[in-house]
């Protein structure tokens, strides 16, 4: 059936299973120490403008943010999201499953305020009074957010200066980045993020690979025995060219952020038709993710034809539903709905 | 380089290869849902002869150790293990990081011994007075162990009764189960694992898969949400297909047991040449591993033609190292060390 | 200085310290096995009229909270409670280092309603799309709330049946319990408490103890291994002698009540000082802690003069500030505070 | 009856109820802030020679070792200590429940051994080959240790000198410090232990007090936010003046000294009397413990006059069982002893 459902529907994109079969029977030491994860670390860091940085790859993205929040935050402090945010919804706790608590503000769609986390940082900073509680001690975001939404450059500049001042790193989850970096308006480039963050991941899973999310330390500020904190936490694959190769060929002739071109196109052309033919938008997003409002009689007939994602309820006999475009998605998938949603 | 450094040196069978191919672009629902994965569930369970088995599939061995064991476990109790095992050694304190003790016991060749862990059991259920000490709350073996060994049926049998007689669980780790069961002198079959341990793995990476382990609950018994607490411990692939898919081939046409039987018939002639060019054995074992006792400036010249795993010294001049098969030998390979130990 | 600042500043109720005198030099085994305890347990359990309670005791409010509600939860779940709660907000993230998720709810004047917590937990018992959430295992409540207020007799019905229907412990922390229970217009006794709430805690630091907290199981529902998981959390005191013989103490004719009626007494007659000098309310409660707003500049003149709590910042020229009575406030501390406001 | 189960049995050494009751009135702030709690640190600083020790009061043993392992250790590492050592095997996993694996050594007669921690220490930073292990992050010792065993001033040094050169801390339990420094052939004072440790703790349940352990930082070298690191781990008192009156009586008058000299000058006299009546020593000890073995019906019948602690069987006949003498001790209690173990 034709699917809208998320952007982790098919395999990998065809030059990565390719380049798979070329190198399968090439024998490579494990855990990440083999030539293809060596490559992709060198491609990534000059796509960052980082020659220092620090890469490593894990499978997954909740992985990842465990990984990454665990070992850089102190046992008394805990990181702070926007309420909406993945980590503090929607990964079962993993947070706190390694003993953090996640510190929500506002959401903006997804997006946090530095003015809303600065309010919060003041008062532990510059307050005697907070002994009792637990500190901030890193910022989480998400670019693009799970709305879609992007923050602009102004916006980025300002999270990362407010953890400048109060010492604490910024961490940006970009398990759609592509998506993020090719969004129509978006004044952020790869060195950019690179600049402003102080540790973000690079996602794959989302952008055409099997798995895998690529960590980057861009100022060579990886934590100590990093190596052995991503194997405790049972983050570590013994086949590390698995993660190496699939990033080795994203990094190559710039794939990655052609995928993330396409998948914005189709959806430049799917909020076109979705308009078209009178759909009410909840939140149209400037990424691959879509979020519209249907009547549940509409929605019932439509799902028999074509797959999206239930978000949640609007009201009683309204659904919000998210469509969404990925690397993978063809321009005949957009006519084809376009036929289906003019039928009803 | 000729390598025996380990058996997880090259990418996945071919099979495996071609069916991602094959499969890449049908779109799937996420999280273990697909349709490949639901078939490989079903494969499985026939394979164990257990209709009822649940079935789960995670990315590596440490993260299913400590997925299975810390959802089994109460707070109170830990996990029986050889001294030699790999959760109580090699996993970085993975077991820890979730809060239990790994409980120790002797290791023969890397196995434990009924009798002694009876000894630790009866003392906690018997005797009144362990209130202030970790309860023993599973017993864990590995299969075959980390120095290539097997248990016998009659082994697996004792220890099978007396968990059952103690009401704890008995976890089976078979990262390497087909290189176990392909064993010369081997009488148990995978059903007879299934019906004699209360969980055990089947490991993929190690044996022709580019990542995964398929964790079964032989009678249904998989705990409560086991879903959300593999999400919860970051483990949770969101392109599930990617194991489905691997497992559902190495489920195929006996795929797994015959990958099995290549590594140990490659073991059975690279012991013969190590024999034929008087290596002295550490531990000649009836699976894929082998390790033998090298004088270090032999050790220092081999290594200089053929790739091998250092495992430990074993007095000021010589060295134990592990020679590994795997269902990637090739008959050549074993050739061309032959003449190369000649040669030395 | 004349204080108010809260119900823990003195020592303990004089029949304790004569009590611990007494039974000073008497030898009697560690861990809560002496004969005091036992007692003191006893005691509990007539007081609750729960004959087949099983009581423990800790020393302290965060260290009972999180042992309970480690002890309770299964892994994947999380503990519902007000998001002023206690272990929301003031226990430094104890909650979460034990590797639990706080599920907050809005709080009303420290309260939580039935309705909105029933809303949430309908979401993951009767839809099916909550795999990657935490799920809520217990829900905690306070008695009397960080803000002095109570739970009538129907409200705390209404959380019992909710936690009922979805089959999850109702924890009720009673840190105060004592000044509740003594409340202007509270309907409920310790036995409605007990038959109520499937945990709950007596409060002893509060209410004259040196330390102690009594948490009782009225059903005999401890979880198994209790005094090990309590161990394993610290919080196993070896000499139990002293938790036992202040609570044998406290339940001796009536005297916990008694120090609840007296505070609460002495909370009248402050809550009319405070009315007749034209003090602004920001909460009234009828327990023993009472929430005023001072214009900053009157602030500053009263705490030369007596100590009281800074809660938090109304505005820019006024702060929040809390005056606590307890079991040791005499009724000249009230008139000397009369006549320092009447100065004013 | 007599007892001499342990040295715990008894309340508290009758200065510190006197002290209680004299200051009982006072108002104080919470949370070791009272004027108390400040006199102690200042009079423990001066006993250890270092006026810029942090010291900080915890109410027992398990939850300081609890604290001060899991503040100090990064996630990556664990805690080395002797196989018998409290940490390893009596405190229900309270270290493995923080996150960290205890790495044993061999224990002799209680302590260990600085040539058998380096071999151990010497492999994680001198080889490369441990990246899949847990790092050894601290050396815990106890002083005395569980079998009532001292450290002389040579083996201390060494161990200081081992845990300098590898750059991490050595830990010093002093559950039982006055008796050990009190011990027979002692050559080391408390500024010594001060020197030569980078964190000790003073115990006080065993030494007279109701509860309450100091922790003595002695270079001002507390971990960061360690007030909320207590609370997190629940073991942080309101009324903190509880553990600091008891030890700033400790303190007072070389009282904590004195009460270490009275108890080892008892259990000189109790070993004249054990030997006097032929009793077999499984293990004699400077301190206040002693270990007998004894056959089983004179365990019995000498059981029903006196009471002592269980250690283990030693055989199907014998027992060993430990005597301990502490502060509580009367000489008449030994004379008692005599006239019993006569008889038998």
């Amino acid at each position: 059936m034709l699917s809208f459902v998320c952007d982790y529907s098919e395999g990998a994109h065809p030059r990565i299973l390719e380049r798979l079969a070329e190198t399968n029977l090439v024998p490579q030491p494990g855990y990440g120490s083999d030539e293809y994860t060596l490559s992709a670390r060198g491609k990534i860091a000059r796509a960052c403008a980082c020659p220092k940085a620090d890469v490593y790859f894990l499978a997954g993205g909740t992985q990842t943010n465990q990984t990454v929040i665990s070992s850089l935050l102190h046992s008394w402090q805990g990181v702070v999201a926007a309420e909406t945010g993945h980590i503090a919804v929607h990964e079962a706790g993993a947070i706190e499953y390694s003993g953090h608590k996640v510190l929500t503000v506002p959401g903006h769609d997804g997006k946090v305020c530095a003015d809303e986390v600065k309010a919060l940082l003041k008062g532990f900073f510059e307050d005697a009074n907070h002994e009792h509680m637990v500190f901030p001690g890193m910022v989480y975001i998400s670019f693009p957010t799970e709305y879609g939404t992007i923050y602009s450059r102004a916006e980025l500049q300002a999270l990362h200066e407010l953890c400048r001042s109060y010492d604490i790193p910024l961490f940006l989850d970009g398990a759609r980045l592509a998506y993020g970096l090719a969004a129509e308006g978006c004044d952020l480039t790869m060195p950019d993020i690179a600049s402003l963050a102080d540790v973000f991941y690079i996602g794959g899973t989302k952008v055409g690979a099997l798995c895998g999310e690529a960590v980057v330390f861009p100022r060579g500020n990886a934590p100590e025995h990093f190596l052995t904190q991503i194997k405790q936490r049972g983050a570590l694959l013994a086949k590390g060219r698995l993660n190496g190769i699939q990033f080795e060929t994203l990094f190559t002739d710039g794939l990655y952020f052609s995928l993330g071109r396409h998948a914005v196109e189709m959806a430049v052309q799917l909020r076109k038709v979705l308009h078209e033919n009178g759909c009410h938008f909840f939140l149209e997003s400037p990424t691959n993710q879509q979020f519209i409002i249907l009547e549940d009689s509409v929605m019932e007939r439509l799902s028999r034809e074509v797959a999206f994602d239930f978000w949640e309820k609007q009201d009683d006999t309204h659904t919000i539903v998210r469509f969404a475009t990925s690397w993978a998605t063809r321009p005949e998938d957009i006519s084809t709905l376009a036929g289906i949603l003019h039928k009803l």
